[in-house]
């Protein structure tokens, strides 16, 4: 700032300053941009889709510019969603310019920043100088909106190039978009009543850009990705077709679907006295304390009048006539008061423990696995909940692998800086008999109005106590579950190899009571389908079969005799 | 973005984005906050020094707005240095507005992404409600520009609530700003011929913020801060008043000045099209080549003529020409081509070994240091250089301790996730014989164009194989050498213990002898101040002490010999 006194001063766009930074964001070169990009349209995809509470359907296709082309190289990047669409007249501002963004109210959404579909676009108009297309139509809507549009850098503003509106039926005839053929009928009957049962169905919406990519150097991310969103969104069908013309498929697993987040008002802890001097300009309320229940969440008028005692403000004062001295102690002590109610958690959409284990056993195949959604909990005035899940055996390779997810996305980068890597060390495994050359894979899912990204690029999540202490809480709780599963397993493997050593010893005394009853015995019998009761029968001779004894008893008790037999 | 369209669509200026989203920038709250302003401040101050060739003179305060108020509470940090100043004119545009840059052209500086300072700025503004105070007059000038300002952060626009401007002899009568007494002569003669030895003289910037601050939770990290830079700049006066009233003073201990940077034209590799087309416009060349030649870092004839066959462009095309295909082809070709010439490292700025040294010496006292700048490299375009400092024993507490700068900044987040420590890990110190448990002090100093932090926070810098590799030697030099001491140290320790042995010895022998030749024979003598020569004479009995045999010889022999003895 200082340092450019001598120079030329420059104003930036926001658009130009986050094509000079895009490292930031995840653009660093061809192969990080290529996933990124990738990334962030899908992620806007399944968010449009999870508007709609339909189950999402994604179809993702990468294909080389020109055939025969060394990376890095021009790609076509194209995903499809058969979310909400958008409103025709949107389309400039939402895809075209940096920086839009929803108002005040607070829910949990993929998308944190508003930035990152824009900044692939940016990143493919700077590095090919070719329109984005843009194709969408509303959900109850029977036009389709096709744009062609650039970004103006330097105004940060939208460049439309072409501009026209058709009937989905025409639309569907000159396109390769899939029909959304399968109506969830019990979850949208209004839709299903308009539409006849012949004519095919679309809505959603569809983003096509070229941009410079490496795909050699990004293959294994993007299919870990893939991976990864395909456990956190069972419910979801994705498809991925990729320049080599393979085309992956992830069904989905479930028809369940999350319930969705609800919008609610900001949480008096955090706001600062802008926000606060802003929502004064444009509210109505003429005394403090209606302010305050008006425009906060979970602030009735018990609460309005303690925390107005607290901070030694007049409740009855018009909330405009504030003085900065009296602004500043209002923001004060909201954030030192720790009597207001916590966040409602319907602002989040954590997946459930079913969901998750879902998720997991179809893309993993474990032999065991347990999921845990905690309670919800706050920390800085945010809502989060942590969902844990883990998974033993089956194909899960050795070692220990940890999935980090927060708001439904994976994370891939930077995992040792995480704040779950951190609790994942730091927990002493033994105390649950787990020694981490096992095949172990840990699963977190954190869901909030606000993940403590540390980087614009969604790497990973800042060392928060609070969700650090939930993380770590249920991490110990699948532990625990996982702990019991295994020493039943081994019991039950013990019992097992006894079992087999005491159908000897039965065999032999059997043999030797034949000679001295002189008749035949049949052991076979004892050893049968029900085995337990068999046994039971046998050795605890009791009559109508109704003190079962199971397997395990039988065993315990031979080995105890063997063991006094042996003294 | 997609999910906001059944939502109020929202445009936000860049100052609310930044301010919504300036936890990544390093204000996450009040704590965290108050030491990222008060570095950024510093760090505009420190760079408005350098750009005027003189040494950085920067005295800083943070009081309480109030006494007696518990944290987190309203603090106003005055931040004064003795660079350029600022026109007046200049003011509102480099203060009150989010996203002012330099062109195009390149050079190392601290700032990196022309935010930092307008953060604090923008988070004192929202938290306080208070207006910045900006004072400073440009090294020539005799005027004091005074400004009270804030920002709109709707508009992203400076709003001037004071203007007013002084004479600097008025200004230092009502002000505590203090005044620039000494004046470096060798390397400032204009401006002191101008000025008359008696007239107090005063040029620089003062900016003074109120902002909501912890105190208590920042101290530690302040501190560390002022003592870190202390170490990277020893060549700077540093002040600091604590909110306690205790003053730190870090005084300079050298009067050498690094050589400041030149600017350079970008370099080929990492320009993307929007950029090439941006140049194109403005450019006055009629064809590709002299574009190439008259735009680009050491781009001569002979270079351009081999690129473009390389491209399989015509040279002679006027540029304005390009079609969208040349332009793509054009940006690759530049990527790929490897036969550019690097980077001239006149750009960059390394602090040199010896002031490394002169910096470590100063605040760390070791028994050992040494300093290694390496030869500038190259990184995406972009030239770096490495340099690597390591210290050992004296006052430095026993562990390993590593001490990250980049352009000059010390880096005090995130240092599980920097390069350097992924270095540090990795390097086999046994080879050196040296053991991470000893008192050992790691400095890693990284200048370039182009810093690859990871977030804006500037915590840290990312995993580049270039730069890992850098640190890599660097280190290994320093770890070489700091072997070669401590052995001969070892040596040292180990001739002097076998020296007060053989003391033992002669004293026995001399007594046997002074009884078989029954005279006085004085050892003492022996065993001077000039102990080598005296051994060496007393052994090996040869004459003129022309050939001197040391302490260690004597040592080996004697141990040699008893050796022998003992078999």
């Amino acid at each position: 700032m200082v340092e450019m006194a001598t120079e030329q001063i420059t104003e930036l766009s926001p658009s130009e300053w986050f094509m000079r930074n895009r490292n930031i964001a995840g653009f660093d070169n061809a192969a990080r941009a290529l996933y990124t990009a990738l990334r962030e349209l899908v992620e806007n995809g399944l968010d449009a889709c999870e508007t709609s509470k339909a189950l999402p359907e994604v179809i993702v296709s990468l294909k080389r510019e020109q055939e025969d082309k060394r990376d890095p190289t021009v790609y076509v990047l194209r995903v499809e969603d058969h979310g909400v669409g958008v409103a025709a007249d949107d389309v400039p501002t939402l895809f075209g310019k940096v920086l839009t963004g929803t108002k005040m109210a607070l829910k949990q959404h993929r998308g944190h920043f508003g930035l990152g579909g824009k900044m692939a676009f940016l990143y493919g108009q700077v590095t090919t100088q070719s329109p984005i297309r843009i194709i969408t139509c509303r959900i109850n809507s029977r036009k389709v909106a096709i744009f062609s549009l650039k970004i103006n850098i330097q105004r940060n503003e939208p460049q439309i190039l072409e501009r026209k509106v058709i009937p989905v039926s025409k639309f569907l005839q000159t396109q390769k978009a899939s029909p959304v053929t399968t109506i969830d009928k019990k979850k949208r009957k209004d839709s299903s009543k308009k539409t006849s049962k012949k004519e095919p169905v679309w809505h959603g919406t569809i983003t096509e850009l070229s941009l410079m990519g490496d795909w050699q150097r990004s293959k294994g991310k993007i299919l870990e990705y893939f991976k990864k969103t395909a456990i956190i969104v069972p419910y979801a069908n994705l498809t991925f077709e990729t320049p080599d013309g393979e085309v992956y498929r992830y069904e989905r697993a479930t028809e369940s679907l999350p319930e969705p987040p609800e919008e609610i008002l900001p949480h008096p802890h955090g706001v600062d006295t802008e926000t606060l001097a802003q929502m004064i300009k444009v509210s109505k309320s003429t005394t403090l304390s209606d302010f305050l229940m008006d425009n906060f969440h979970r602030v009735g008028e018990k609460t309005a009048e303690d925390f107005l005692k607290f901070a030694e403000l007049n409740g009855k004062k018009n909330p405009k006539k504030l003085s900065r001295e009296e602004m500043v102690k209002l923001m004060e002590s909201m954030e030192k008061y720790d009597k207001f109610l916590p966040p409602d958690p319907k602002c989040l959409s954590p997946i459930g423990e079913e969901i998750l284990e879902t998720g997991i056993k179809k893309e993993l195949s474990p032999a065991f696995v347990t999921a845990v959604t905690r309670s919800p909990s706050v920390y800085s005035g945010h809502a989060f909940v942590v969902e844990v899940g883990l998974a033993y055996g089956g194909q899960i390779p050795l070692g220990m692998s940890i999935y980090r997810f927060s708001n439904r996305i994976p994370l891939l980068y930077d995992e040792g800086s995480d704040v779950t890597s951190k609790v994942v060390r730091e927990l002493d495994w033994r105390r649950y008999h787990i020694s981490p050359d096992r095949p172990i894979a840990i699963f977190i899912h954190l869901a909030s109005t606000k993940i403590p990204y540390k980087t614009v690029g969604k790497e990973y999540i800042a060392e928060v106590d609070e969700i650090k202490r939930e993380i770590d809480l249920g991490l110990k709780e699948c532990a625990r579950r996982l702990s019991i599963w295994l020493s039943k397993k081994e019991r039950s493997e013990y019992v097992a190899k006894r079992m087999t050593l005491l159908k000897d010893y039965y065999a032999f005394i059997a043999s030797t009571l034949e000679r001295s009853i002189s008749r035949k015995v049949d052991i076979s019998k004892l050893f049968g389908n029900n085995k337990s009761n068999g046994i039971a029968t046998a050795t605890a001779q009791e009559e109508g079969g109704e003190s079962v004894v199971d397997e395990e008893t039988v065993v315990e008790k031979v080995a105890a005799t063997s063991e006094k037999g042996r003294t």
